[in-house]
């Protein structure tokens, strides 16, 4: 591969060369005009990270446990998807990437390719996201195929009950290709137009009709063993809340910037989500991991383990597999670095401590 | 229409490139160097919007109540001056696409159509605007008129005793058309050049002789049976001594940067008028509105209703009534989508709570 | 004159066109890279000015008085050298300018016109700035003269008894023109080159031999009876000991990012000075005066009037006396309005709170 | 000598257009992204001198003493290594520049000439930077040599125990010449490939096994008389904890943004360092110093002298031995002014009291 792929960075810009204008758009966008994409990055930026000398890392490691579930990092490819938009294989390559680094990878709902499929690829650590459904029998029968492909938990999405106003897409002239689908929906799926008396919201009436409740969630936890995580949970009551609802785990997150905008980061939130759930609850976290030290600064304001977007296409409309694969070896080897530098040899050793805010803003 | 135009900023650039470049300056532009228009902006930015998940929106709307009227949705078209200025109906246009959209609309003194034929077009949520004249049998011939044209509540002027320094539009060479004219005022308005004084001043003793003063705002109360609203308070101090003397609700704005600069944005001290008022005093305020998101974020403040200005004019220069019809569609349809994004199925659910200050500059 | 001329700045982006640009260099450049310069400015745009509605405004005006004299404006002509570098009249056409638009001017000790034909053109508000100088008697001289031309105050400066690095100045290549010099100092004045020891300082042992004390400002009171002004304190400590000593005014200030650098601002120093000093003590700020606004800053922090620095040259360079005094009529008529639209119609009225602090960064 | 050179960042600047991108990319560079080369020049930056007035400065001197040592000035040139990458001589070139102007220098154990050449230039003042090697042997003998060629004091780089992301040399094609080798190091020093089992990291497991702990400079510390200085100190904890175990000054540094990104500078941490160690203690601080005002800066934070590290490059890549003379005396000269305007006759009149934060964010 090309060496001016030094960091994730360069792989989105080799995307956006190879990539068409709109679908470059649709990936890299957000809600309205991209400002919780950027804050996101802002975010990672306000931290600095406290280095302690001198310290035997001999033993280090990056592993982690979550749920029970090992993992030799702290790291899981972020349910993305449609990922046929950027490479033939789409979410087979990611997954095969995925197992040759040793990482886990949640699958989406809107995959464009079989759930099963991609499980077989996957022989460990394979999370299975969950989008509900209009109709609940289409929900149980996706949780049903997830608990037989042998996925180990399932990701419910709550932040995105409609969508967003994708404006830097919708200027690019983005479409949906009619060959990449929602393979494991069922075709029919689309319940028709709702008919709105005179009055009546095309939002309120129409779109938020069928958007997941309380209730819902209630409702799934009694359907399947696996465990539940909510995906897109902003606010320490709610998760509280999830929590003692029986939830097993959160991902704190805003939809990396392609839900409610403007809206505040996973960063700035999680120390208080942490603090809400206590310390022994699984905690995830995402948005704007480009670097090892990303990784870090999340493990050290309360997360367990960080989900890894955007790069993901990025890697895979490069170079497929071996893309994600370099890609996913890269953000480790920096993890590994920033830890040894830093005096941190486990994962347990990246407490809060070792972050001080940046007191000066970068001169322009 | 174009389908670049996916939000209200889209109707800006469309303007700008439609109209003569002296007369967007005029718009476009606000006192001295621009810094209060800039900072209204600014000033929406720094705030991001807190979700609460798997809420049940299904009976939402925007629906308010102001000073006893029912509004469809929390938003009036400000009283923008010379609307002739940027299409040839004007006013009447602007009136048929808040009609169209359920919108109220406050007309200006200075508009260029006949106050009645504006009040012809709006069936309902019709508030007119008033500068006190020199005369005070001008003002109540203004005010006489009102009345008899059916509108329900008079805005009364107070931040602009003289006219700010306009240096955006007079370095860009701005001149109003001599067959754009305040058509609802006597065409011998003009009191004529008054005479100085050696050391006197052509402010203080010149343009403020016939300035608006508290005595001047009693003494209408007591012409009227329609409401008054003041229009461009900015402290909590005025805000208490308004309410005392009997006003029925008050604009908080900073004239949208037309008048004092550098000032304060309705923005920053709309939190304690709030306080200084109480909750059920009627407060609208403006400046920069620009999304959905910026009326949500208003409202949070404590804002009963927003006023929405300049997005007026471009969407009437690009494309006249059809085009401020759709500006308002989209402004409302953010709205609603980032209520529901943020679980807030109504206007009472949007407190002070589901704001959260930026932490982070953006990096630039 | 070009209608482009709105305001201070466009005499200064006239002035960059129309002087060579090593000399432009030299009067917009500070030390090092200018950021002091450019402090100056930013330290301004940090507040924001919180008007009052529905004052009376009809007695106002911007009258002052300082040490005993009255001023028509809270505004004085700061002491520039060398005047003559942007126009053969030099401070001549300076002081025409200040007297027609009634206003004082400090005229400098390296002025490039005898201060006798300067104070000449000058019936009132004339104060002299000295610099103190290598032979004692040589600063006598100079005092009886500007005693014996009519001089009302003594301003003493003391924040430049070296020169700073004016690398801006330096890059471009400015060189003092030969007929451009200091014609009210004696021709021999060069106390030619100290001769060092191995071991010693350039700075200190060299530049600094002469350079002024508290003794010798206890001196001089000793030797006038005019009022001693002392420009250049910018510590709340230093104030105070020179209010003790007797001196009768001071001016806060930074030497317009001239001299040390990085310095704190006037303006961010000004309101503990006024706390040291006392509400009476006489106070002068300047340093990034611009607008009426800034004007109106300062005096909201606690300053009795302001210096206006390089506009004066700017305005000069572009027009001669009738630049300069249209500069002042700008400013003036901005200070009125800033006034008249913030409601307050003395300068009495402007207090501290008036002003609010800029809650967020401007939107770059 | 070219007479834009009016500071030192006009030699970085000649440097950029010297040198090829790729060896300009390797020095000027850091980790990742270069945020925290950035991060301490913007750390710098956010003070503002405080000036005192009339203060008699004729006795004034830089002289400063560091471990019983005296120099003329508070700046040492710091270890970098490799420098017959940009010029020839090298080492020996930088060696004369610092005699000439009786300024410290610390050579490094990564040197590209011999110890002890650099040694014979320098009859004062001299340090020698020491990375701990793989085998204990290598590094007593580094030790020896050291004390045989008359360095007086030890400097063990602590903060780089595996190399970071150089990202930007990376992007840039950075390769070592053959011919600008590490002359002081054994040329079979290389420990071979080490064989890691799976699961293993190429991090904890490889770079990272012979990392210096604590247990290593204690063998030091009974090793050598000389005194011992750690490098790359920016906790107070790891500051006391080598204080208490009898090492004789610190460095607090990042080493210039090249070793842990993002780091918190020496200007953040340094105020808390000084109170862990003491008033006594001799610290040093480096990262981004281009101007004296900048020494005069960390001065006041609680350093007793600051190193100077990039600039030593760049003068020496534009003019060799000269080049670095005027690089030093430039900033000695910086300094003695900046401690003038300042009224600080000696070093020890630099106190915190003598800063303060800018309030404001320079406008952009």
């Amino acid at each position: 591969m090309d060496p001016v792929v030094t960091c994730l960075a360069d792989f989105e810009a080799l995307a956006r060369g190879a990539l068409p204008p709109a679908t470059y758009a649709h990936i890299a966008g957000g809600s309205a005009d991209g400002q919780t994409v950027d804050a996101n990055t802002a975010a990672l930026k306000q931290f600095r990270i406290v280095s302690r000398i001198l310290v035997d890392c001999r033993d280090g490691s990056t592993r982690v446990s979550l749920m029970g579930e090992a993992f030799a990092h702290p790291m899981l490819l972020a349910p993305l998807s449609y990922q046929r938009l950027v490479h033939p294989e789409g979410e087979i390559a990611t997954a095969q990437a995925a197992d040759a680094l040793d990482t886990g990878m949640i699958v989406s709902t809107l995959a464009s390719q079989p759930l099963e499929a991609v499980a077989g690829v996957l022989p460990r650590n394979k999370w299975f996201q969950l989008y509900l459904q209009a109709r609940w029998d289409d929900t149980i029968s996706l949780v049903r195929r997830a608990e037989s492909a042998g996925y180990t938990a399932l990701v419910v999405t709550v932040d995105a009950p409609v969508t967003g106003m994708r404006n830097q897409a919708e200027r690019a002239g983005f479409r949906q290709p009619a060959d990449v689908v929602a393979v494991n929906l069922p075709a029919t799926r689309d319940v028709g137009q709702i008919a709105l008396e005179p009055g009546q919201s095309r939002v309120f009436q129409g779109a938020m009709l069928h958007a997941p409740t309380w209730e819902a969630i209630r409702r799934l936890l009694g359907e399947t063993d696996l465990p539940i995580v909510l995906k897109g949970v902003l606010s320490a009551a709610d998760a509280r809340a999830a929590r003692d609802l029986g939830v097993s785990g959160l991902v704190v997150s805003n939809h990396g910037g392609r839900a409610l905008a403007p809206s505040p980061t996973a960063v700035e939130v999680l120390p208080e989500i942490r603090q809400a759930v206590g310390e022994d609850f699984p905690l995830l976290a995402d948005g704007g991991v480009r670097r090892g030290s990303d990784v870090f600064v999340y493990l050290a304001l309360g997360a367990d383990a960080v989900l890894i977007g955007r790069p993901q296409l990025y890697a895979l409309a490069v170079n497929g597999a071996l893309g994600v694969a370099r890609m996913l070896r890269l953000v480790r080897d920096e993890l590994e670095l920033t830890m040894a530098l830093a005096g941190c040899p486990s994962v347990s050793d990246i407490g809060i401590d070792r972050l001080r805010h940046r007191e000066v803003e970068p001169s322009s």
